[in-house]
């Protein structure tokens, strides 16, 4: 089978011709309806991310598609099923995997990181338990919701404690995964105001289109000084950072009101100085990926068309060019591998 | 290998000779160090619980050992390993399994009861994921701890979020399960006043040695009366029924004070009349066995020596006289099958 | 002033002329905009709650309107402002109280049951700490939402935690709370199906308008078979009951999927057969009234065009017939007492 | 009445006599039984925290006393009542007062900061809902209760939801605060290892006599490498530290294993930077006060014997040598200011 490998740092993956593992036990053979683009591939194919495996390897961990051979302890599924795999795999278990955890286990391979990832025609996976039913979703759609939407999830899902009728939520980096971030805080809140804020317009109105009540231009406004205004001096009292710059570390701190909740998702390296001067119990953490539940639920907010992704298909041939343009913020929304004939796919479902 | 099975509804246990299950994949073929007896096996026993499988059928849910021969995919254990087996399997996993409460999946089958269980020389186990490291604690101890010892601490966890200094936790029924409840209420809870019922005495002197601050029993006064008494007529904050006949079921929602939790353990099949004559926002519940989270973190706390199970060792020949026991009260604490050699055992460890 | 007071049980209230109250130390004279017609006060009025005062007796406990006079301890108000008045006063603060749950104190007097209540021109509220400014809202619109709205928005709350994106909430009984429950169960669940039940179609046609996914007429079809077939046999996470009669109770926890929470909230004096047979951790309990930020909170969401109260103004002279009507099912939404000239109200504000 | 005042910023208190407050409403006037010397009076005294009423002022915020003398208002209490004072009074309340978390209420008055404090006779209490009654507990016990012991307690409760069996929770600095912050960890968490930091052997000493099961000289041993070999690599799910050095909050930051949380007590005014390299979900916050159930629950503690306060006590005219001693590190445990002779206290109860 096809698959996009990394065979040096640094250089574009190369298209190459490996053989099609063969599933014993619990393990499931996945034929790649779709394998979503991210940003953390870039880093991993630039070596910047320590926990690498030999090379060549392939890459790939937003992973959706069809069930298409079985090992012999597999249970609940059949050929042919559509589904999504949850891609947070242990290398061995730990209380956060017994606890459904399981991409905060200590020792994280993680699929398309550690284990070889989706961007081929099959993937391997180590069990059924991996895999969520995709119902009426198209793997297409629904790869990019294995992170680029459960990632913001988890993170908006983080605020909810902190959160009454009429607070206000913020959401710092309006791009891929921003955007869902800005979908969850209108579905997942109750009766909060919205702000997103972001250096550039056009994915502001994007914000705006998608619920916010609210948009801040970083550039153009102090966006802690309106956060502070819109909200009558109180701050938010929670707050995504998407993007984990310095500077948006800081005013996401900064623009947090008594008892908040301030999560940074984004890895843009930036530095946070935290202190005791604003004595006001707010919370300041980080979010890991998302769960296997959590991802259920995310899909299941897709098939009920609360939340739409914008999906760009990207055969084999187009992958590194769909990498270059992602790398320079050209994508909106996802890029989505497709690998197989999506024609065929449409038509027809899974080979049979 | 030999088996204790059921043969018969209604009929003693059969010891009978078996084939020794080969792992593949993922599963994990233990050497039994220890198999709690349980009531439930009594009702197993006798037809009267209605998911049964066909017979013969090797009864035991609570088991503990050593790791014999492993599948091809196990990954982070070695032959010889000292396990606990978590059994709350599932057939096909979903949102409970997904989120580590696997016992609660709506197709439950359980080992020992839905699969072939413990009271045999080797057990097969689906996934080497199921299995918990002892380290110090010998598996005859541990055994029993997988139930006896994990429902409780489950029904107690519960009381938690009601509970704070100073407030009262009564546990009503101190059999096998309830002198665990009252150990736990002592261990977890921040400084409560904890409570005993039974009508059998040396129960209540049982109890009292277990940590309890009063006992009472139940024949001799009224439970809701001195409860009410205790608590200078708030009532608990927390119950366990650990009986669940109509009577106790009664009582421990009657002794509950304002937003308390009271949990039905107890499978007598009593009944309970709820109505709205007293609104205090009690909340009446219910608790199935445990998750592999809260097994783990059992397991620790007797390797800490702060709960003690208190053991009766059985030997295959002397299983059906022990159930007699178990069924007619006689059986202090946990009485465990250990089917192979015990001196074997503690001298030299698992076979090699 | 004028007072419709309680003067034997069982009789029409009387419209008597009383002293108005003198406000000292934090007390807080109001001038009633609005006083809500409620259930409870047709028990009330008939004898039947056992807390009563010696008559007669002045009813009213879901009050808004404007600060008229205040004590010299007073803080944070000035003559004028609109006001909701929450009033589920203690007579002695307790863990409760000083928790923010002071409706649940130990000996709760609350306005209108245990303190002269706001069928008046006047009330005197005991501290400042009990009100809450409108802002926007009308004294009107916002009397009925101290209690016809507050009850079931603390009802739904309770759900919460048991709720997910795709899980279902059943309101049954959409009467005046009921109407509330439709909507805040539409409003404050992650994407949750929403089944009102009724027996009255026209009630199911306003539970529709509201938000309702699906409604079941309770005489014509097996709510509990019918809620299950929504479901894919899994049960509802949420279940309130508004009527609280034996019939809805049982169908209530009978339609209970896994971990669901049930809230009894009607008062109908039914009796519900409390069993393990169904082993499934399901939570029952009631829940009574509302706490003061829960209070803020629905106002917030009414301020926000979010609820929406249908409100019938009732002058004194006409208080009798409206509780007739109330009596007999003929109020939809809530009758409001409004003492003083509705016109001037709007016209002019308070008077200066 | 005799009470120590600052007259100017950076002198000693003054001995001055001022008038008996006289109660109204639902104020009460406390007859000072005991007065805590904490060191944000030091703070104060210096004029170094922001929030300052008009000199000449009366310091003390840790009061408890006797009733002597009610407004008319006043509910449940009676003159001689032995009560402490909860000090966090707002000038307004808001959603944080209403929920009873006042000391977090935007505009903090709180007593002996912007209300006249305890370093008198006697204290005026707005109201007798901040009143607690003490029970067996003496007013000289209660008094630094309600800061020195409330705020570790309420530190320590946040720590709660991230710990289980055989977790690790960790208290750096064991002075004042500290102490109590050992013996809540010990007393409040379920079967963790308590490991205390500090830089003075004597106190680590105090730490184990308190229940530490392991002690860290903070300046011979590195606190970080030292805590994760102590928990086999995973770091604390549970850290306070009570200093607030910047050496202090990056090693309290540094070693938080996964979901751990890290609360900031101590105001030494020290920075932490806080990046995204390590993504392990850990919580990084501060902690205020504490609330009034919460002070309720230490009281509880006390009674119980749970806890122990070390006491000094210390005259009018030997407070500003005890504020001396309080400055060097001289005081062991808590020095408390006795207005009236302790001999008559002890014998006769209040004033009659």
């Amino acid at each position: 089978m096809r698959a996009a490998q990394v065979v040096a740092y640094g250089k574009p993956l190369e298209i190459r011709e490996v053989p099609v593992p063969e599933p014993h036990g619990e393990e499931v053979l996945v034929r790649i309806g779709g394998a979503g683009l991210c940003h953390s591939d870039l880093h991993l194919m630039h070596g910047e991310i320590p926990l690498l495996p030999s090379l060549p390897f392939t890459l790939g961990h937003e992973n959706a598609g069809w069930v298409e051979e079985m090992g012999e302890n597999v249970q609940g599924f059949s050929k042919g099923d559509a589904v999504a795999v949850y891609g947070g795999w242990s290398e061995k278990p730990d209380r956060f995997a017994w606890a459904g955890q399981e991409q905060l286990t200590d020792i994280r391979k993680w699929v398309g990181i550690g284990f070889p990832g989706g961007y081929a025609e099959y993937l391997l996976v180590p069990s059924y338990r991996y895999l969520l039913p995709l119902g009426d979703l198209s793997p297409i759609e629904a790869a990019p919701l294995t992170d680029a939407a459960l990632t913001p999830y988890r993170a908006v899902k983080k605020l909810l404690p902190s959160l009454y009728p009429g607070s206000t939520v913020v959401i710092i980096g309006v791009g891929g995964l921003g955007q869902f971030g800005v979908q969850f805080a209108r579905v997942l809140t109750p009766s909060c105001q919205v702000i997103a804020i972001d250096v550039d317009s056009k994915k502001l109105e994007i914000a705006r289109e998608l619920g916010a009540d609210h948009v801040i231009h970083g550039r153009e406004e102090d966006p802690v000084a309106k956060v502070k205004s819109l909200t009558g001096g109180e701050g938010a009292q929670g707050v995504v950072d998407f993007v984990g710059s310095s500077a948006t570390m800081t005013q996401a701190w900064n623009m947090a009101g008594r008892q908040a909740k301030v999560v940074i998702v984004g890895l843009a390296g930036g530095k946070l100085e935290f202190t005791t001067k604003v004595l006001n119990e707010a919370e300041l953490t980080t979010s890991v990926w998302g769960s296997q539940v959590e991802l259920s639920e995310v899909l299941e907010l897709a098939r009920r068309g609360v939340i739409r992704p914008r999906i760009r298909r990207v055969r084999f041939e187009e992958i590194n060019e769909a990498f270059e343009d992602l790398a320079h913020g050209r994508i909106e929304g996802r890029a989505v591998l497709v690998p197989h004939d999506t024609l065929e796919n449409a038509a027809t479902g899974p080979t049979q």
